[in-house]
């Protein structure tokens, strides 16, 4: 088991099976140094604050991260290989009132910092939609770079 | 003419006229060896599901992309410049219940699949919007690798 | 001072303090030779055209660029170490008839293509939301090239 993922274990959590793309894309493409990450949505759905709370929906943004890291493993092997996380992008399905989706996007910017400490802190975004794929109340993409 | 526009030619399709910047940035960046595509919108316009079918949607999103396509010859000269699609964004503007935003911006993935092969296929996120630029259906951007 | 804060001193301009993230993120990452800067909000609030007048978006998005550069020179010490202005990437909480987005980022672009000349045009998107951290008019985001 890679380091990375006994950290994950030592967290109470572990990788789900990976989910493959829904449409006619890749879930993530080597470029250079590079692997961009395709967005994933949670499979928690509604909008936030109104259908869903906040904390479930931090929650989801964790689970969507975990999606993502399984999704990554399937891709490069081992997660051991990731150097560091270099971006996170989070849109938050988002009742008209709702603006904390910072607070939201935490969920999953907490989980890749746990295990992989400062190379894991990262630069991101994170932003209000109206809806999203299948209503989710989450979706995440993210940008790693891996070691040559 | 280039392989690109040949397979294209194939496909029943054509380069439309290039589109400028309706405000103050460019078409295309180079970075690297990288081309970042600044986002266009779509000349269909309206809110896709009580404005415009998804049917008519995915068509936009295809057309969308041949206005990309055209604005990259304009920027590079030649098509078959690029070597592979790294990253596609769509963003669809959506009816409040409209989930179904892979499917529109599948019309863009399955064209530059169709002319680059393996080499097309990209990451990719495709996110629901209220609104977009002049009331747009569809809005695309993407990252491109050139040959050095 | 850098010869980029006297072309914005020559503007009438300065460099506010710098604003840290609120939540678990870097106001930016190195990545290779790029700088990717993590979405800032306006100070200024409410959704374009009914509760925030284009003028006072576009202005608010000028400001927010500010706020960019100020996070942008805290991270790398100096401005003059920006080569160039790779992308730029804004999000327009907006009104549900408000369809120009791109008018409101030019507020932004304006700013960096005033202070680097050729080299600070770039690519960029610009789109509509519903909402946003904090309720802000206006989210930015960047990628800068820097200096080896």
């Amino acid at each position: 088991m890679s380091a990375i993922e006994q950290k994950l274990a030592g967290l109470g959590l572990a990788l789900p099976a990976p989910r493959s793309p829904v449409a006619n894309y890749l879930g993530a493409k080597r470029s250079g140094a590079l692997l961009l990450v395709s967005g994933l949505v949670s499979s928690v759905r509604g909008a936030v604050a109104t259908e869903v709370t906040p904390e479930a929906a931090k929650r989801a943004a964790r689970d969507t991260m975990l999606d993502l890291l399984a999704l990554v493993k399937r891709e490069i092997g081992d997660l051991d290989l990731v150097v560091s996380v270099e971006h996170v992008r989070g849109f938050v399905r988002s009742a008209p009132d709702f603006m904390a989706q910072p607070a939201i996007i935490d969920g999953a910017s907490d989980l890749v910092v746990a295990l992989w400490g400062e190379a894991g802190r990262h630069a991101r975004t994170a932003t209000g939609v109206s809806q999203l794929p299948y209503g989710a109340a989450v979706q995440l993409e993210m940008i790693l770079r891996l070691r040559d």
